[in-house]
């Protein structure tokens, strides 16, 4: 699998600064570039590594102006970012070829219906009444409970434990190890002071196109569902309780919990470490900092919230150089008094 | 499953408003309700939704007194959230029937005792030794190693992993993912910078009617036990150190941990993200708010502790009001020293 | 396994303190000893206990002074906490012996070599072209995709998931429900709001006696190694993202998230539910404390770090405790104020 620069430029859109017919056979990052490789230069901060890698050929954007002499052949596109990754998906096609057929022993109740080309790994598990689409990939140690639905295209890495009258839509991908429509943690303090614990009779519906990180868990609706709209990207461990609703093209990434209820709207980023409290809402376009706290709702979109309990980034940045000041602000308070 | 109202409010020992031979087939939650279902009305923020709700029936509390004409049949009880959650369990009994039997291939070594109406899904495993009860639910992907105890009526979720030696008491509900035993982080620094691993030779009790989140890792002792107390209710992705006791009915959200050899009172609740250090004591009836970090014991039980180094609530929120003013503080602070 | 002091002594070069032939057959905590049992006391909180345990015999460091009379004999040596890990040592592999052999059902593709005297449980899965040394332990419910190189005397627990490419080294034990390799959080917005995935085809490298806790997830690279160093103990619930690179001897705690492209020092120690961004470099010897937010490469060696928004540990608490008194210092401000 060996391309010229000629070759990948034309894939791309872009042009060649250089010889057209170098050949490359390998994706490489810019810093660890070796000959026959082929990387990228999209952040600023990469830049000086331009001057001194031994890739091959480095993809840049139109508007890039070297500062000195470059070692390596340059193709210009107009986002060398989106160029880098149209490449790494070609090349992740070739290389890792899609499962087909079933490997034994496998285990499928005779109730449920699955599509054409799908993978069944061994030891993976699908039990009655479900309906899997074509092309569906069920990885070893995957289960399946009763009543699931699973559309096409749709890939269950292995050890993903899918409950009881899960949907789940078109061209998903649920990583390894993650639980998608365990009961939900529902319990009615009881006179005595045990806990009663609350039937959670909903489910859970993930519709097309949702990444799901590995060892995540969603669990079911108490009653209703828990919804995660299409596009949705989660990360990994990342814990979205009974009845929340996630909107379409968020991103949450790493051990953010939300907590019972809460409806996150569309398009929203949210970092890593994120707590969000139950039965709130978050307007659409909210960005939100890692680590912090969301007691409340939030109303206005497109704002970007920080803090242990969230508010606006800018003011939250102000004070916080001040508590680091302190010690400082105290001693100029003692001066004060003393001099009354 | 069609039900009058009226039979409904005999089993929930209220009294209709209305016509008492209407019938339902359902549970709804009242701001989505639809024609044949029933509700409930508990938290009176939801109030609004019965004026509007299109649920045949809502269950409301004996004194709940409606500012306008309303859509609906009421059935008033003495606690509306009970009646309800007691209609929540009557389904989910009449629709997640208990499975029983055994799928093949399943694994379970010779030397184990199992008890009478066990479910042991394909792909479940039993080591050597083992002993569990009558009605334990084993499903697919769960591991029991060797020497474990499984008390009656327990129920292993698909995926959950108990390592050696473990004893968990009756009528648990361990969710997928969870595991039971593993080994603590213990290791000892050595001159060389290199760390020595230290044998965790203790084990992971269990007591009754405990429910344990999924992907939730509970850790076995050093030596002796690391201990959950009967009725305690941990929920999803909480860490659990090596010989750290949970005392009885206490209940712990989601993503929090705590580290090893601490002990917890009984009837704590410990909300989500919260860090709580090792070798503490938490008193008996400690309320802990979310993502608080707890570096000491908390002697005196009853309080609710909050704040990044938890403190008294009330004393931390008056705190953070005064941290979000930081910065008009200290511009009063530099005009002050002006007139000086 | 009775052994009299006298040969414990000799094993842990020490000296007994009183009779050399009493027996013992059993290692105790010193605070729950009972007779036939040996504990330890190397932290001085504990010593209260050696005057009232009923373990027939303690370990205890070659300078400790009882101040009264002891009810036990006693074992001297140069480290009591190294001596009683020896012992801890010694017991455990007498008690937990490796398994070998394979129980079936099992599945392993015949293109994977697999070394000798290795353990394949029921459930265990090994896909194509993978190598495994000697002496390996592979429990139930592991999967092993393809092209994975994992070295001797490893031990893989019940449901680790191994994705495809990784490199594992030799002595390494990656506890139940880790999954190590999976595809690292990585999407570029597009015009229209949705996101479209980076592929991510680099993989996991992880070097000799490395430990990783339960239900950790280490995502392999976008390109290139995602690098866990030799003798790095990474406990539970630990997230590490694609092409981090944790270094040799650093200890990890549970719930710590560490975000892309981040290179960890050697020797550092940090503790649990730290959040550390993307893109930094954090210098060797560095302590985090728990909690603790990392915004920020950390360039200097051998500091101590804490806060929400990580400085130096010192000041920080400086400022958190100055922090606590805000409202006293708000109302001497409006006393000032009014003064003037």
């Amino acid at each position: 699998m060996e391309f010229t620069l000629g070759q990948i430029a034309t894939i791309l859109g872009g042009k060649v600064e250089g010889d057209e017919n170098l050949k490359v056979n390998r994706l490489d990052k810019i810093q660890e570039g070796k000959e026959g490789g082929i990387g990228f230069l999209a952040n600023e901060k990469y830049e000086p590594h331009i001057y001194t890698t031994e890739a091959t050929a480095v993809i840049v954007s139109e508007d890039f102006r070297p500062k000195s002499n470059l070692p390596c052949t340059l193709i210009r596109v107009k986002d060398a970012y989106n160029g880098f990754t149209t490449l790494l998906e070609a090349y992740a096609q070739l290389t890792k070829m899609g499962k087909t057929g079933i490997e034994e022993p496998s285990f499928c109740d005779s109730s449920s219906r699955i599509g054409d080309d799908c993978y069944r790994a061994a030891f993976s598990y699908i039990g009655k009444n479900c309906s899997l689409g074509n092309n569906v990939k069920v990885h070893a140690h995957v289960s399946i409970e009763d009543n699931v639905i699973i559309g096409d295209n749709t890939i269950l890495h292995s050890g993903v434990k899918i409950k009881n009258g899960s949907v789940i839509g078109k061209n998903c991908e649920i990583h390894s190890g993650a639980v998608i429509g365990a009961d939900g943690f529902g319990f009615v303090p009881q006179e005595d002071g045990t806990y009663k614990s609350i039937p959670q009779i909903g489910n859970v519906i993930i519709e097309d196109s949702v990444s799901v990180g590995s060892n995540t868990t969603i669990d079911c609706a108490t009653m209703g569902s828990t919804i995660i709209r299409k596009g949705a990207k989660i990360d990994n461990m990342v814990q979205i309780a009974h009845n929340v609703v996630i909107g379409e093209n968020t991103v949450i990434a790493s051990q953010t919990g939300i907590s019972g209820s809460t409806i996150i709207g569309k398009n929203c980023i949210i970092a890593g470490q994120v707590g969000i409290v139950g039965h709130i809402k978050i307007a659409d376009n909210t960005t939100i900092a890692a680590k912090t706290g969301i007691s409340k709702s939030i109303k206005k979109p497109g704002q970007t919230i920080f803090g242990y309990m969230g508010m606006d980034i800018k003011h939250f940045l102000k004070s916080y150089t001040i508590f680091k000041n302190l010690p400082q602000i105290q001693d100029k308070l003692k001066e004060l008094e003393k001099k009354q």
